[in-house]
């Protein structure tokens, strides 16, 4: 699955913030592996290191320890498609206007960002970035002429349609914040005395930070001179959180919107027990790791059956190795998980999935479980089909490339190759959240909250 | 835990060995992360690419399509302890002597290396490495001058004790052998019409290649000019292969011995469960991934306790990352696992490890889990107290360092802060596999199946 | 010395467009060795690769066989001080407005950036980089919504004061230009078909193009749908060429200012002697190379006296080695340059060098002279005293660190250890090169051709 | 011109001995560009470093300061052809034997390796490499058990033939020895306490230490428990020292064969010029930098002509740059020297270079000089032809590619397109060092200094 998905991480008041900033970015890596950046404010002007690739990868002790300079960071994980993949798209996205450097972390998707280009363009405004942040930056500016930082921020994200939870750090103050829908996800946080922010709370458990809450939707936190406040956008707009988040994104170990995605995912298990209860004399309850496990978990405790961790996933694949020629094409797909062939053999097996997109390398995987004597397939998937495209930071392919968009259930199983298969219903999905109205499922319904007059909001500015 | 295990591949005639040999090594990749090499036979001469690091980070395209000629190769992939990380102790080993290219790729360790090292020197060798291996090509070499390869190989091996699964490629003959006592796995397969050898059958398997048998003890597996015949190195000892593999160190895809490593995982748990089963009113099973999840698996079903997958693995720890300063020391534990908090709370618990060596870092884990409100903390492991070292390839920490060397169970679960702890006896152990009295278990019973005459053997050379 | 000289490259209807490039940076290496980037038009939109470092390290075949694809393209390489050492000031400087994609490329240094930069933002312009050319960027866009593209860049110079050579790409059409006093050099040429201009002629030699004529200052020649029209930007002011290419910047091989560079430096060489001609009983000239060599090949022509190269450059010192520590300093300045012990023994030697700035080099190599036992030690300057800063491109060090800024002649003989020193006199410049009044030399007597009104016009943008 | 010279420094009771070493084989960079190589000992073992590439490239601020311990040590550079590109052919090269470490630091050439290597692996011995040293090594551990270092080092050197000045350290004890004929060069040198031993001077120049003398022919100077002493191999050969060094090789600012290498280019340059005095009104005298300088500087005194520096060298021209394509080829000659065009036109030019090998590269500069409107060209050479191969360390390409093998001085003339061409005679080279006899000339006459029986001797190991 194509993703845009983002991570941000940010901290306040800490005499190590760039190196914390390292760590957290270390545990928000799912969310983006594409590049990343950290800003920090030395007290005098900002500090800034961005590079492609691997947390890992990009930064160094000395970047650490001599050149990120002072107590407030921002940093950014980011994963987009291969046309956008350069570095001057790596974020925190930063800019000046006289004495004022004004950076922006940015996790979500505006869907009018081309719209609001063009009109910005036509006022004589240049871009350097393929990015939709950029448009942020140049509408801040802009109210800066006339308004207070917390004022400049609000009216210029009254024009920003989307989702959108922002870290923005203009010299000293940093103003974090949420979309009005509170689309994606964003905490915080205390360490010591420093204040932190962060997509997911598995970023804060790495350095033992004490998690405080969410922000709300439409909220901004602001910290200025050492003094943290609260104020609003405008008006909370209904909760819409990205469902998706605990389906599929965010990590198991996190807290995400105030719930526990563990919970969440063992949760949509039990449920897709009770709604494909029909099939009988399973042998065994099969996750394909790592992100089936939870649903696994939930759907074997629920179902009775055992749970057997009989795919096994290589922990040394990587990002990068050489590709088995064309006829070889497999091997990519056997190298990054390998069943157990003694436990598959004669076996009636139930797999469970997070989600199915294309269905090309699911039905790789089950012909391999087939070859190794599987007696029966059954598949369970742990959301519904997916049917329409995300507006909002998720980039599925496009519906072309969706099967469910095109196909029925049948017609899946049939193409996979299985027994049987069985999605989890959205009601079934809305059942597993504890506030399952606050969620949007505009993926799996095309009912999207956030209304878009035109082909245009679709555009991806980069193409 | 420290180990000094290492991976073979090998491959006979096909056309794309030196690919083959790269997917075979990537799938082996757990076996030996410090370096790794590949050696072909181009037909003329030999051709060969070794580096530091991990396969996908040594071998580019250019050297498996232009520089890797031949469609005979042999790969090797090497851990070993920081002292002698040096790119010349990197197999396979290839010397030359006339026309003859002798490359050998060696998992074991010979336990009277030293001395036949001192025995060759005072005849005038010279050496050029620091590892056993070397040895051995001494003594083909030398028996060489008076009798043909498979005789030469023969009286070579007469003269080394200790385990030894062997590739050696002499031009365009290939043998693959085992030591008399069987104690290090080597299987053979077939790929369309090409004869392959792994230390596992995960490498077959990325190839979607057939495993044929193991190579039984002694014997020795000759392929010369495109004939393949067996032979023996002398009379059988008793088979005494490394119960470590079954325990830890291979994968659970694999077979070894010929043996499900994912079967007897299971089994020992299983066993671990009826041994230890006095504790009640357990909430579940906790595995510590992705090691402990195997054994886990057997544990649960028979003590019939749910499983749950709440400890979560950070994917993308990688080798390298900046090290948290000292007093955050605990972050790389925290790095690599971290609990789903809210599974933890107020639960009592049940963790299976496959083994404790030193018990430092089980006890972080621990004490994370307690942080986190765990009422009560058990720890089962699925192998017995280790309190001998193995001079056989595995590099334990010292024996000062082997925590049940010196401490009683109960002082073990004390220094821990365990509620309880059971360790699966050796018998449980032996139970486990389905001919146990085939293996070693020195490192438990301090019982060595070859004797070793003075202190000289068990020195180092590289110390 | 430091310096912020740049060099530009373009070619417009080529099909090697970005080869070609590659090809013209290398040869004007020299004058920038800090980062270095390209921008091709491949009929769509444009294509770009920056990176910092030497064009060689930059730049793969798969860049420009790629990547870099289309028949017109931009080039730069650019130096600068440590502080601002960032790949977000790579150029040619790219910036996005609608369906246009603007790219400049700049040699020169604007002395008004910082208060146009005010009066940007305080119409609400961002900026991302600390350069001044992004302000000749904002110019553009803003008068491209009232004007057509020359006229825009034609009113966007009008602001704009201080050295701008410019080469400028929207989209598939370019414009190169030079300021109204002429103060950069931009040369255009023709290869086959194509039009290519540069900073240096010897960036033509290198592909064998054939050197057309010098832009005059104020002229912009402007490539549109593949015809070429000359145009101009205001009225010509005085021609102020800077003397310092012709004394130490451009290469030797070059026409510059359609002169050619080694003959006025050699003439230079030659005055020197005239004015110099006081000591006697001199064995040699010597020049420090290569910068020093061919002044000093004019003043041994005329004061008859033998050159000997008897000071030999080490062909193998690159940018990056280890540092000596502190007390083994000088090892730094040996490994650059190392005298023939015999050949300066008992010697009374006459040195011929084109600047001196700080003085301790100098000082440092003149003491191993001493060491090596010449007699006597006479050194000839060829150029004026520098004491005076540059507003126009060359980044002297600080008034405070130029020594002849504080010091008499005499003061600086003693400083360096020598037997006598002269400096070629300001008319004896003036009378080396054919048109000398069309020169600048404020850097010698402080008479600076482009008025400025305050501080502001001489703070770096990045400091 | 290829060629196989190498460089070797040692250094001997000094506490920054890699620091030391590293700055030597930074001064003799240009004997060996492949790869290079440092050795230590540490008081209790030895230490190494080696790498493919340049000096700068191989050895970090880590290496010299943490890993490469210990006040001993020995380092080499090497040049060779691309077929034994290999790193495992990098020196010292070093071998174990007992308690013994024996690294070898070779530059020269054995014309029996082949022969004793045969005759070793007779006996049982194994090579790794494919380098004549190691044959070295092989027979001083044969002979260390019968007898102390000294003597075996001398037993070991009668069996060799050839060219080989050498560095040995053998734990802390150090020998430096030049073969029986002195072919290759070998200077020592005072540091404070420390001695040091180098191919050429300019390594000691950089560190300011003192010359000292040069070794001996056949001299052995031993280093042992910080006592040094001399003592000879065997009886002296006649004096045959390799005049190509003073030609082409050394660097001019060196001592090699206690000559002045700049002052004996010189002398080459005055006696060519008699010799070829015939040809009137040239205009001036052109090198070709920077290998034909010191010649030039020669001929233009004797010939009271001027020197003109009219050949551009780029600085920047590195080891890597992207190929021209087939229809661009003379860009890479174009991009290393270009002339400056304006004191070409119409000159009658006498071109003065050291040597002449295949006659290609000449031909495209004269070309191009052509092209420039030059009316005349003259070339001298400041060697006669170059007829035969070497096999004392210099690969000229081989005998089929040596232009002056196969053709007169007129059809040269005549393929390079010049109006003249003399080569300076045997004699008059002979004649340009003040001890003409105890050289080698081999490479222009073929009488070999050192006889050898077959065919076999001329085989290179790694074909």
């Amino acid at each position: 699955m194509k993703k845009e998905y983002c991570g941000i991480f940010a901290i306040y008041g800490n005499e190590r913030a760039a190196r914390m900033t390292y760590f957290g970015l270390y545990a928000l890596q799912h969310r983006g592996q594409e590049c990343a950046g950290i800003v920090t404010w030395d007290g005098q002007k900002s500090r800034e290191q961005r590079g492609m690739g691997l947390v890992a990868e990009i930064f160094t002790e000395r970047h650490l320890e001599h050149e990120l300079k002072g107590n407030i960071a921002v940093g950014h994980v980011r994963y987009s498609t291969a046309g956008a993949s350069l570095i001057r798209n790596a974020q925190p996205f930063t800019v000046r206007h006289g004495e004022l450097e004004i950076s922006i972390a940015h996790n979500g998707n505006l869907i009018n960002a081309l719209e609001l280009r063009r009109e910005l363009e036509s006022q004589g405004a240049i871009f350097q970035s393929t990015m939709d942040t950029e448009v942020i930056a140049h509408y801040i500016v802009k109210y800066l002429q006339k308004a207070d930082l917390e004022e400049a921020v609000r009216r210029a994200c009254s024009h920003i349609k989307g989702a959108f939870s922002l870290v923005i750090l203009v010299n000293d103050t940093m103003i974090a914040l949420r979309d009005p829908n509170g689309i994606r996800p964003l905490s915080m946080g205390k360490l010591g005395n420093s204040y932190v922010f962060a997509s997911e709370t598995c970023a804060f458990d790495i350095m033992d930070a004490t998690y405080l809450r969410d922000l709300e939707q439409s909220e901004m936190v602001i910290i200025e001179k050492g003094k943290i406040r609260s104020a609003f956008l405008r008006e909370k707009a209904p909760k819409k959180q990205c469902i998706f988040e605990l389906v599929y994104f965010a990590r198991p170990d996190s807290q995400v919107f105030d719930l526990s995605v563990y919970g969440c995912r063992k949760r949509m298990g039990e449920i897709l027990a009770q709604e494909s209860a029909g099939v009988t004399d399973i042998d065994y309850v099969l996750p394909f790791p790592s992100s089936g496990n939870y649903a696994a978990v939930g759907y074997a405790q629920e179902a009775k059956l055992p749970l057997e961790l009989a795919m096994i996933r290589n922990n040394y694949v990587g990002r990068t190795f050489i590709q088995p020629t064309q006829e070889m094409r497999d091997f990519s797909v056997n190298m990054k998980l390998n069943p157990v062939k003694d436990a598959i053999k004669g076996k009636k097996i139930l797999i469970v999935e997070d989600s199915i997109v294309r269905g090309t390398t699911v039905r790789t995987r089950i012909n391999r479980l087939k070859d190794c004597g599987a007696k029966e397939i059954h598949l369970r998937v742990s959301c519904p089909p997916v049917k329409f495209p995300c507006y909002y930071g998720i980039d599925f392919s496009s519906k072309g490339e969706l099967i469910a968009a095109n196909h029925t259930v049948e017609e899946i199983a049939k193409f996979i190759g299985l027994d049987s298969l069985h999605y989890l219903s959205v009601e079934g999905l809305q059942a597993s959240v504890p506030t399952g109205e606050d969620f949007c499922y505009a993926c799996f319904t095309g009912e999207y909250p956030i209304d878009y007059s035109g082909e245009l909001c679709r555009m991806r500015l980069d193409k």
